[in-house]
């Protein structure tokens, strides 16, 4: 039985076209700069960015805590959304790590108002931190796509402040999709950017960080004290460069099979799809059943892996290993188990 | 000229009272565990907390980062309403110092919900901090004082997920005043509790962190590390012990001068006295007035020192220098300077 | 033209049969614990660590790192030979992360006696950090091997005063070929472990910390928390299997060829070997000769790369990629070099 | 009975005269910069240090993590020798605070040999941690006075490579009277110097940072982060200005006091003087004793209060409150002891 999986993008398997690049690769000692494939998806990534210089990471949260640890002096304080994955999901590292005060804005579609981003700005005073960082997230994992006019009026006020922006753009290309631009002019709203070469893009292992070419060279060195500094980590940069040249226009594939599945879902009884959370690849909706882990359970014995539901919100995440067909058999099944049990 | 400052109860000077107390003290080396007044205060301040043990500390910011680098491991999450002291005024120190992650929760009035407090409660999770700790501040810095039922709520909800709950007391007496009962049943509600001996109390210098005796223990340590080890304090302590003897019912008479100076304040034109914040010596007011800083410099011309708004709100606080005369005269010579400008 | 690289072992690039074996690698998203393969290798691991859990990290700092985190408390003192790597090569990471203060014994060969690691566990005193960790590291950086004997004192001095003892094998397996015993009779002397599966192992990338469950339960929270927990890593995985099941044997012909190396070595003239750190396949030596960069470029022309030496010391280190062909190739190119200049 | 009380000089009582200025102090709220009597002290210690600029802090601790704090980015590594007070009795509290790693060199009269520390001033490698200050301690916590021109090289040395010097000057003034000079050309020999107010200057509470202007005005906002921003402390600065204006050229009986407590101990049978470390107010010996603890028990049933041994080394230090006819005393009974338990 082949699974199907919509607990995330995350779980999306490496194409046979980036097993061959990896078995090809060409690798050397990363750590001496030695590994040419590195050097190249770091060019490649840089381009597409924008940017000056671009780094390889372990992952999303690595390049995001390293961004930090990399713009900020201990003790500052960064203004963020509380929704962004930075604060949520990401184990309260930059307190630990880069030893700075998060300041949260609540704001679950990762947009607040810029007034009250100007007002989190801290002026000088021997009561406060400096403000070192403005964070914000496109995609956002609300699901939502933040607009290209709200990210430049955040940069131009944190610019107004001398304060930089780091975007954490996990699904930035996904973002562009929905926007209908380049993934460098959404960068180019922010002095560094972090993004996935896993996730929709279906690479194993890894992510980018990419900003100025002083930004980076810091940045290495961070990367080195966190224990990023990897050997012949070539191997994953050929899955990462197969994932820029050829995944990237795909991703509309899992946004078209998202707005597929909202549609289909909503057909199920008890079942509320939360339409302005549709632009990208995720479809959250709430769902009118007693036990949620009684979901999960039977989806599982009928071969869908689901996630239980964050308070009650149920998130299907479309990928590259799920297909149209795929979404209709996701739908018979949950309509089946929610009639089975009502 | 003799002064009327009503930038803040901090700006107390001590009193007599407590300048032959210094004089007269006892001291000895409080490293070694040697000062007789420091111990006295501390045992006198545990009983008025009704908590098994003190420690003198040399500031409220120092208490209550104390208390967090001993409640806490690092990486944990602390909950914390967003108007509280320890996330707006204490320069970040807790991602410096205990390296823990706030989770602020927008309340201006320092009371969230109860249910948002238990939202904000991390399940166990490998993307999620541990809760380590939430942030009580009572009386609270906005003018208000929490009830009660209030605190007793958040203890009992704190104690069902194993949470213990630290209490930024700085005014606590004013807060007992307020609600009509001894400051240790508002300690009550809180596994651990700083309070100032300077501010309303009067002492030149310093603060109280109560709690257990395990937790005093693990305190003093930190203590040391923070460097607030101190030797002869007993001079400090002596004071203490006189604000606490002294000066404790006393405080009533700046709350009667803070409802008097708001009461005179709303007959001046364009001034509006936030009166659901009017809860101890503390009054807040907005004031249509072209430039604020014309206000701060005119009142000093007339020997009367007040802080400029923050944004656009104005606070006089009364204290024990402040006589029920000067709370006329700031009212007139406030009125002079809006009718002079205007 | 083959380059011959005798820099490091960390240039080793990984096999046919790994680049197979990652080319098949069934995966998952090990985030989740989904990826059949590095759950095999971790198994793995553990077993030949003679521990109950083990788990994949990016690199052997991570590992040391994630090590120190997950057994200290922030503010303990942590034990360790000043020529160890963790305080020498790895950015001083100790202090960041996990927020400890390191307490360094003088020691060229990574073996203080026991009587100066006894002196140097802190009493209970108010002014003393808690000593948290003692940390080892066998093969040491300086080519010795530790003897079984006193790694087995070390442990049963830090058990007596209930302090852990971390080990950095990093080559952990050349050192229990020298020894003549299993890498887990090592892995005994200490309660975890950190091996390289590059290196001498020659798989691309990765390292493995080993130790009891509890203990990688919680690394495994704080690998999230470091950035280090990646997606389909299986890849990664596979080749670290090859790893350990094919290529611990080999690395008696690196130190077979380190002695030849040494051997020939000796014969050129102003070259000293430093036979007492020749237990593994490093070999260092110091020349007489008057710029050590031009030994570099014009080995370098020749294609060969060696690093520059530390202070006045060589080091040559032979791995899976060095022949025994290479080395009396490097040795007659070094000879004309030094008779060309001399 | 009046206790004499040899354990150290911060048992030091405060003078009448100290009291009287407590009585009489004109104070302010300091953290508002208004307490002139603050404002005093900083400029007289200033000025007495050769520094542009000073700040009182709570303790000599306190003073010595503020500097590291204000001179080292999180990350730095900071050479000193593994006998200055900021290693061995500060509880750790640089990994803490400022996140910093210590490179200590093994040195028990804290005068390393200059090659030794340039040997430790770490080059620019991706795998180091750049060096950021180098700490120095003079008087010398093991009794010892370490020369200037010893300092003065130090000094030039880091110069050479861009590093601050850091002097903990605790005992300053007792170091200046040994070598024959004004404090400020020792302080001449650091960037930033820490001195104590207490100790033998006699002062209750307190100690002073001293620098350049830039360096302290950082370093206040650094000290209200470490909760030592104190309010009405002007009470603790009268003292102060009392300690430097009174106090300082006293100290030389506190020596005469020592050298002949030396003498005298030396006739004490199976007691040795290290006569090599009499250079200020301590004398260190050793003692054939079965039972240490007896002697501190029995000297304390006498009315004398020492320190027990650490490892095999006794430590009396005379103070303000030790009078010679107490010196006689203490060897009277001591050899008393002595006769009775042999």
């Amino acid at each position: 039985m082949k699974w199907i999986d919509i607990r995330s993008d995350t779980v999306t398997k490496p194409t046979e076209e980036m097993r061959l690049a990896m078995y090809r690769a060409e690798v050397g000692d990363d750590v001496y700069g030695d590994d040419p494939t590195v050097n190249r998806l770091e060019e490649l990534a840089a381009e597409m960015m924008g940017k000056e210089a671009a780094l390889f990471v372990p992952s999303g949260t690595f390049g995001n805590q390293l961004a930090i640890l990399t713009h900020t002096d201990m003790g500052n304080e960064v203004i963020i959304p509380d929704s962004n994955h930075i604060f949520i999901h990401e184990v309260g590292a930059s307190a630990v790590i880069a030893s700075v005060q998060l300041r949260t804005l609540e704001s679950p579609d990762g947009m607040p108002e810029l007034g009250r981003i100007e007002s989190a700005i801290r002026s000088n005073d021997v009561h406060f931190p400096e403000t070192g960082l403005i964070c914000m997230e496109n995609a956002h994992s609300s699901g939502r796509v933040l607009p290209l006019e709200y990210l430049k009026s955040v940069k131009a006020l944190a610019g107004r402040y001398s304060v930089p922006v780091h975007l954490d753009g996990a699904r930035i290309f996904n973002a562009a999709i929905t926007l209908g631009v380049k993934a460098k002019e959404i960068a180019a709203t922010a002095d560094s950017v972090m993004f996935c070469l896993s996730k929709g893009l279906a690479a194993p292992v890894g992510s980018i960080l990419a900003g100025s070419k002083k930004f980076i060279e810091k940045a290495r060195k961070g990367r080195k004290l966190m224990g990023g500094g990897m050997r012949q980590v070539g191997i994953l940069a050929a899955a990462g460069i197969v994932a820029l040249e050829k995944m990237v226009d795909r991703l509309e594939e899992d946004h078209r099979n998202a707005r597929l599945l909202a549609e289909l879902l909503s057909e199920i009884k008890g079942l509320k799809v939360l339409e302005d959370r549709l632009d990208i690849n995720m479809v959250f909706f709430t769902l009118e059943f007693p036990e949620p882990q009684v979901v999960v359970e039977e989806m599982k014995k009928r071969g869908i892996k689901i996630n239980p539901p964050e308070g009650k919100e149920y998130r299907f995440v479309t990928n590259n290993d799920v297909t149209t067909k795929d979404i209709h058999r996701v739908v018979t099944v949950l309509k089946e188990i929610v009639e089975d049990f009502s």
